[in-house]
C-alpha cells in the first residue's frame, strides 16, 4: 500500500508543478487580497503541511529544510505556533521561488524515502493521505487565487493562451422531482473524506425538485436586465448592503462589451455557459427572481447520489472555465461535478455527532463552521479524483472569486 | 372579537408607556450604537407601524398625524419608501418626546375608534394583531437598548432602583435524555405566530441530551479562570478574531470587583444567576470547554414541547435581570422561558416551504435569514404572553446586548 | 477691578444662557459628529473650566458641585486627569440639562462671592479673565455645533425663526495694495490675548494686495459652474482626495433649489452674501481658479491693522448668518470682522519665542500647532468684544462647519 | 552642452541600475504599503518620465515602447491622463522586471540619440535636466522604500552584506549662535533647483542658536527611558493620538536587544550614530523634552549657508545608514548633508511669489503644499550632487520610513 500511496503522492505533487508551469517568480509573488494567497506561498505551504505533520513527528532524524519555514508557511494552525500575518504573505520576496521549489523537492524526496522504507506507522500514512487531499485543495486555490491576482493588472494578462472550446447549443431547463423522506447523508466510509462529511446520519426531506442544469449567462443577464441589482426586494438585507457598498452590477470578472476576465484573459461571455463567480447573495437573489430557491445541501447530496450524471470537465480538461450543459441531457441531472461549485441554502455547520480530528490537523474544518454557506459539487478547477457527492465546500456569502454557480430548486 | 382585540391592544400599548415611565426626554434620545435605537424612536416606530399598515390603507379618510413621520420612523421597509439612516436615529431632537407621545395617543385613538366601529376587514385585524406582537418585540428592545445606552455613561445610572431579589441556592446541573426520531417542528397554527415559525414540518433528530438549566456565572467564571479568553483552540476562528479585535475578556457589562452593569445600575454578580449578555461565539466556546455543545433549535423546541416547565420571571416580574434556577428542580427542564434567550447551534434559515407574507410586512423576517444564529426561549424582558416554544429569535454571532445565555447539550 | 470683572463675568455667562434659550433638553443632547459637542456639554464644560482652574485651586474650602464632573466635563486637559471619550459626549443623558444649569448657577454664585470678597490673587483673577474668553469661544461653538447637529435632522429645523434681513446690493471687488517690509506681528500687550498671539515680533512682507471684501455666493457659484469640483488641476492633492472621498459638490449646507441650511432653517441663498462653510481646500482651489491666492496671516493682520474698517455684524446682531458687503465701501477693506473667519495660507505654528502658559491651561493652544491652518478675523457668531486683529483661529483644512469664508490676495 | 548632459544622464541612469544590482525580480515586486512603491515601478516610472515629457513631445517620430505604459507608470500627473491605483502598484507582475529593464534601455538609447543629434530644443533639454534630478530623487526612494519592503519579511533580509564601518567616538553637543535679521532665502539661480525653492526672497529672523550636530541614538534612548512615549504632555495632540493608535514605543526599525533593522539587515544600534527613522511628531516631542525646539527651514538654510561644513557620507559612501559626528568638530555645524534629512518646524508652503511650472510637470511640487512639514539637508541615501542648502524635502508629520533625523534649535 505504501508503494501505491507513494505513486499517488508523486503524481499529485507533480500536478501542482504542472499547474504553475510558465508562471514567473513575479507572478508567483502576487497577493491581490488577504483571502487570496501568493502562488509561491501555496507551493511552500503544501510542502510545509507534509513536513510539519508527517516528516517532523514521524520520521526519526528528519532535519528541517529551514527552521524558519515552520512559522513562515503555517496557514492557520495555532496548535503549531506562530504564523506570519496572512495579509502579508505577498511581502515575502525571500525565500525565492527557486528556493521554495527546492523545498518542495526536498520534502518530496524525504517522503518518498520514508514511504519506500515502509517506516511510517498507519497514523503517518493517514496524514500522507490527508496531505494529498490538502494538496489538491490548494491546486484549486492556485487557479482561483491566480485569476484574482491577474485580474488586478490593468493589462488583463492570460494564464493560459487560447479560448476554451465550448459548444453554444442551449439545453432546456427542467425541474426533476425527488420524493424525500428520511435519507442518509454524509460519507459512507469508503475512500477518503474530510471530517466535516461525517458522521453519516439521517435527515428528513420534504418532497422537492432540482434543476437539471446550472443557471446560464443568458438567464443571469435577463435578471440583470430586469433590474436585478437595483431592486432591494429581491435581496437578503445583508446582500443588498453588500451590493451597495461594493457597487456590484454584475458577477465578478464581467467586463464591458460582452467580455469577461478568465484564466485565458478577456474572453467573450458565452450565453449558454453557466454563470460563474457569483456570491451566495447573488445566487439567492437570482433564485427569488426566478420564483425558485437554492437547494439545501441535503437535497443536493440526495439528488446527486440517486440521479447525478458523471459529466464534468474538471481541471484535467484544461478548460479553466465552466462548459455549457448538453442539449440532449435536458431531462437528466447534469453538471453536478467538474464545472462549478453550487451554492446551497445550508449554513456550514457540524453534522450531528461531528468530532474534529485530534491534534493540529483537527483545526482543518471545525473552527470555520460559522458565517459561511455550503457549496456542493466541484468545479473546472477541481481534480477529478478529488470530487465526491458528500464533499462540503464553504465560503462566506459575499465571496465571489471561487468557481461558484447557481442550481435552482423548488419545493 | 374586535372588542377583545381592542382591549388587548390598549393593554399592550399602555405597557409600553409603563416601561418608559420615569425616563427623561434626554434618556429617550440616546443612541449608543447603530444597532440600538433611541427609546423615543421605538415609541414612534411602533406607532408608525400601526399607522402605516393599518390606518392608512384600511381606514377611510385617515389623515396622517404628520406626513414626515412616514420617512422618519420607517425602520427597514423598503416597500414603504425612504428611511432616515439608522445610525442617525439619535440625532432627531425634533420631533420631541412630547410630540411622539401625542403621536402615540392619536394613533391609539384612531385604532380604538376603528375597532369600535367594526369597520376593519379581517386582513386589517390581522395586521392589528401583528402590530401588537411587533409592539411587544419592541418592548423587549426598549429594555435591552436602554441598558446599552446607559452603560456608556461613566456614571452607570440605574433605570430602576433596588436590587433584583434572588436566592443564591445552587441547582445541580443534569443532562436530560431525549430519544429523537422524526419529530414535528414549527407552529401548530393555534394562536399567533410569525411567518418564520412556519410551516410546521418534520425533522429527524438523533438521540440527544439537554442541560436541565442555564450555565451560571460561577461556571462561566471557571471558564475565564481556565484561560477561556486566551486559548484560541476553544474558539471558532471568527470568534477568536472577534475576541482579539474587541478585546473581550468577559461577558458584556461585567465590571471590576465582582460587579456587573444592569438595568438597576452596577450590582454584585450572583454566582448562581445565569451568565448573560454573551455572544454566540462565547456560548459556543464555553460549550467546547465544558465538553458539550449547543443544542440545535430543533432539539430545543422538541425538548421544551415535551418536558419544559413553566417557570420564568418574564418582564412582568420587573426583575430586569435573569433569576437562578431552583435547587429542587434539578431533574426537570428549567428556565426554558422568561430568563434568557438561549443560543442554539442553528443558523437562521427558512423552514422548508417557508413563504414570507405578501406586501411590505413580508419584509419582517425573511430578508434577515443570513449571518445570524437562532435563539430560542424568551427572557426576563419578554412579556409572558409573547413567549412560545416555536418562537425563533435571531442575532449575529457577535451580538451581546440582548438577554442571551447558554444552555448546553450533548449527543 | 474685581467688581468690573465680576460684572463682565456675569454678563458673559448670561449671554451663554441667552443663546440656548428655547432649546429643549433633547436639542442640547445632540452630538452629530465627534468634532461637534452637545450644547449641554458646552454649558457644563465652560463651568468646569472655572471650577477646575479658579474655584478648586484658589478658593479655600470650595466643595465640588459634583466630584464626577471633574472627569465628565474635562475636554482635553491631560494635566487634569481622566476624560470621558469625546465621541461619546452625546451619550450622557445624565446629568440632565436641568442639573447642568444648576451647576452653572452654583459655579457663578461661588465665583461672584469670591470676586466680591476680593479674596482672589492676581493669578486667579487672570484665570477668571481667561475663563471669560474661553466662555466666549464656546459661545461661538455653541452656534456652529448646533447648526451641524440640527442639519442632520431630515426636517431641517430652525434654531431661530425669521430670515436674516440683508440687502442684495452688489459691492464691486477691488484689490487694495500694501507695501510690506519689516512689520510688527502679534499682540501688542494691551488687553487680553491668548498665548498663541505672542510674542509680538517682526516679519518681512513682500508687497501684496488684498481683496476689499469676501468672495460671494454668486462668485463661488461661477466656480462651481466652471467645473470647480470636477477639475483636479484646481486643487491641492489632498484636497482633491477629500472632494472625491466625501463627494463634495458645493459648500456644506448648500441644498437643492437655491436653498442653504442655516440657523434659521432652509433659506434662499443670497447671491451677494459671502460664501460660507467652505474648507481650506475649497478656499484655496477657488483662489487658484480666480487667478489669486489666499493671504498669509501676516498679510491679513498687517492690512487689517492699517486699513481695516469696523463694520461687522457679530453675534450681537442676531443675524446668525453673514451679511453682504456694502456697495459704497468697495474701495475700503470691508468685512474683516463679524461676518466670517477667513482662511489664510499660513499653517498654525508657534510665533518665534512662543512659550505656552504654565500648568494645565498651557494645553490651551500649543499642542494643536500641527495639521491646521490659521483663520483670521471673526464671524457673525463671535461676540464683538472677543474679536481683535491678532486673533488666531485654527482648523484642519477639511473643516467646514465653522463660519469660514474666503478673502483673496495677490502678490 | 548636449554632450555633457548626455554623459551626466548616462551616469545617473547607470547609478540607478547599480543600486538595484543583486535584487531579484521578486524583491523588485514588493509593495509593503501604499506610500512605498515597488522597485520595478521606480525603474519604470523614471523611464516613463523621460518618455512622456521628453521623447513623446519633443522627438519627432518617437514610437512608444509600449502604449500601455503611459497609464501603468504615471505616478500622479492628472494632466497626463489615467493612472493605475497607487495602492496596486505591487500587483503588476507583468510587465516583468526584464521587460522594464528593456524599457529603460530603449528610453536611454532614444535619449542619447536625440542628444547626440543636437535636435532637442532648450525646453526639451531643460526637461532632460529635470528628469535627471527626478531620477536621483527616485534613487533615494528606491533605498527607503526597499528598506520598508524588506522590513516586513520576518527573516529581516539584508539588501547589502556587511556592517557600516563607523567610529563610536562621542562628539559633544554645542549650540552655535546666529544673529538673524533680514536674510535671503531660496535658490540663487545658479545651477538646478526645483520650482519650490524659488523665488529667492527675504525673511526676517530673530536671533537663534542651532545644534552643532544631530541627536544621537544614546540621547534619544534617554528620552525613551524618561517615559518619552508615555507622557502626553511632551507631545502635540495629533502626535499623541498617533503614538497611541500606532503603538509607537521607539523609532521605526528599532528591534529588541539593542538591534535595529537596516539595509544591512538587523544590526546593533550605535549609541553615537544619529537617531533615524523618526517622525516629525517624535522629533518635536524630543525637542520639547530637551528644552529646545526644531529650527525653522529659514534658520536652517541661513545657518547652513553661512557656517555649514561639507562632511556627509551620501549614497556614494555606500554606508546606507547615517554615520556619527566627529568629536573634533564639536564647535562647527556638522552633518548638514549626507547623513539624515532634518525635520524643521516649518510647514511646507509656497514661498512668496511661487509659481508652479507650466504643463504637467507643474504638478511636481505645488499640489503637495498642505499637511506636510519641510525637511532640510540630505541623507546617506542622497546622491552628493543632488544636495544643496535650498533643497526642500517634505513629508507628513507621521512619516518615518525616510532617513529622517533631529537637529535642535533654541531661541
Amino acid at each position: 500500500m505504501s508503494a501505491q500511496l507513494a505513486r499517488r503522492l508523486a503524481g499529485v505533487r507533480a500536478q501542482t508543478l504542472a499547474l504553475v508551469e510558465g508562471l514567473s517568480a513575479e507572478d508567483c509573488q502576487l497577493q491581490s487580497m488577504p483571502d487570496a494567497s501568493p502562488i509561491k506561498w501555496h507551493l511552500a505551504h503544501t510542502s510545509w503541511f507534509f513536513e510539519t505533520f508527517v516528516l517532523q513527528p514521524h520520521v526519526a532524524g528528519h532535519a528541517p529544510f529551514d527552521p524558519a519555514f515552520r512559522t513562515l508557511f503555517n496557514s492557520y494552525y495555532v496548535g503549531v505556533g506562530a504564523r506570519a500575518p496572512r495579509v502579508e504573505r505577498g511581502l515575502m520576496s525571500r525565500p525565492s521561488l527557486e528556493r521554495v521549489l527546492a523545498y518542495r523537492a526536498a520534502v518530496d524526496a524525504a517522503l518518498q524515502q520514508a514511504l519506500a522504507s515502509d517506516a511510517l506507522a498507519p497514523a503517518a500514512l493517514a496524514l500522507v493521505r490527508l496531505g494529498i487531499e490538502h494538496e489538491q485543495q490548494h491546486q484549486e486555490l492556485i487557479l482561483t487565487d491566480l485569476q484574482h491576482h491577474l485580474s488586478r493588472n490593468p493589462l488583463w494578462p492570460a494564464y493560459r493562451a487560447g479560448e476554451t472550446p465550448v459548444s453554444d447549443e442551449a439545453a432546456a431547463l427542467a425541474f426533476l422531482p425527488f420524493e424525500g423522506g428520511v435519507v442518509p447523508i454524509g460519507h459512507t466510509g469508503e475512500g477518503f473524506a474530510f471530517d466535516n462529511e461525517m458522521p453519516r446520519h439521517r435527515v428528513f426531506l420534504e418532497p422537492y425538485a432540482l434543476a437539471s442544469r446550472l443557471v446560464t449567462n443568458a438567464e443571469y443577464a435577463a435578471f440583470i436586465a430586469d433590474g436585478g441589482y437595483r431592486r432591494p426586494e429581491l435581496w437578503l438585507s445583508d446582500g443588498w448592503d453588500c451590493v451597495q457598498r461594493e457597487g456590484w452590477t454584475a458577477p465578478l470578472y464581467w467586463l464591458d462589451e460582452g467580455l469577461q476576465f478568465t484564466l485565458r484573459g478577456a474572453q467573450p461571455r458565452r450565453p449558454q455557459a453557466p454563470v460563474c463567480h457569483v456570491s451566495y447573495y447573488e445566487a439567492e437573489a437570482y433564485a427569488r427572481w426566478a420564483d425558485a430557491r437554492l437547494p439545501t445541501e441535503f437535497e443536493w447530496e440526495h439528488a446527486a447520489e440517486t440521479q447525478g450524471t458523471d459529466d464534468g470537465s474538471f481541471v484535467e480538461a484544461r478548460h479553466f472555465h465552466p462548459a455549457p450543459a448538453i442539449a440532449a441531457g435536458a431531462a437528466s441531472l447534469q453538471q453536478c461535478h467538474g464545472e462549478l461549485w453550487q451554492w446551497t441554502a445550508s449554513a456550514y455547520l457540524p453534522f450531528p455527532g461531528y468530532r474534529p480530528a485530534a491534534g493540529a490537523v483537527g483545526e482543518y474544518n471545525g473552527k470555520f463552521m460559522i458565517n459561511q454557506m455550503v457549496l456542493r459539487g466541484s468545479s473546472c478547477a477541481t481534480p477529478r479524483e478529488h470530487a465526491r457527492n458528500s464533499y462540503r465546500n464553504f465560503f462566506p456569502p459575499a465571496a465571489r472569486w471561487q468557481f461558484s454557480g447557481i442550481r435552482l430548486a423548488r419545493s
